[in-house]
């Protein structure tokens, strides 16, 4: 398992930096985070140092997708949340700020203040079979 | 595995829609969203028709786990963008407007439209503990 020895979730998951543990198995880790959207948001992260969700291997990344419906379920049930978002951001451009995968689990109520706008666009014609083909060939 | 008769995604899961499909195994399914908010944005779906990410089996979740970081890659080999959001929705208060779980896989660029707050906030002493505790209970 890589680390990074200047990364604060390296350190937080080998137990050098204190957390409000909310799971834990051999791979992963769920903790609470201390800049929460909402109370009760947590932050599931792999023990391995993986910069971002595309470099885990495909046995990590099943093991936090397994651990995620049982989260959200005991988020919904300690909180009384109405919803939840799960995020998971990837580069500075998509808001990542700690370069180490985590996967937020966020619980939402009416009127909350986590707010994303939808701009939604459309294809022109044919450029969706393209665009699918072209992704189908780096699989 | 069920499936709900009036579902879109069921339907484009058992090829009665047609889709602009990326990936598929016995339980998953990935397409392009109709509606992108970039292009390239996938949808990755389990096949079995669940509502929220809670209602999915662990293996299920596993499985969708799995694929992320594939389909991650692809998307930014495909595309060429510099990073990606992965989202998933569960109710409406969170976003979510088809009742059946999907990931959002959002390749990023500078300057693109799709935005989020982060109105991060603190823990008075005590409260993290006390909800990482109940959040534990209920796993």
């Amino acid at each position: 398992m890589s680390k990074d020895p200047d990364c604060i979730f390296c350190k937080i998951a080998a137990g050098q930096i204190p957390c409000a543990k909310v799971c834990e198995d051999e791979l992963s880790l769920g903790f609470l985070d201390i800049g929460p959207l909402a109370e009760g948001h947590v932050l599931l992260i792999p023990k391995d140092h993986c910069v971002t969700v595309d470099e885990m291997s495909p046995e990590l990344a099943a093991t936090i997708g397994r651990r995620l419906p049982e989260l959200v379920r005991a988020v919904r049930a300690a909180t009384g949340c109405e919803g939840v978002n799960i995020l998971q951001n990837n580069g500075q451009v998509a808001h990542q700020f700690v370069p180490h995968v985590h996967f937020h689990v966020i619980p939402r109520r009416p009127g909350d203040e986590f707010h994303f706008n939808w701009p939604a666009g459309t294809y022109p014609k044919g450029r969706m079979d393209e665009l699918a083909e072209k992704i189908r060939q780096e699989l």
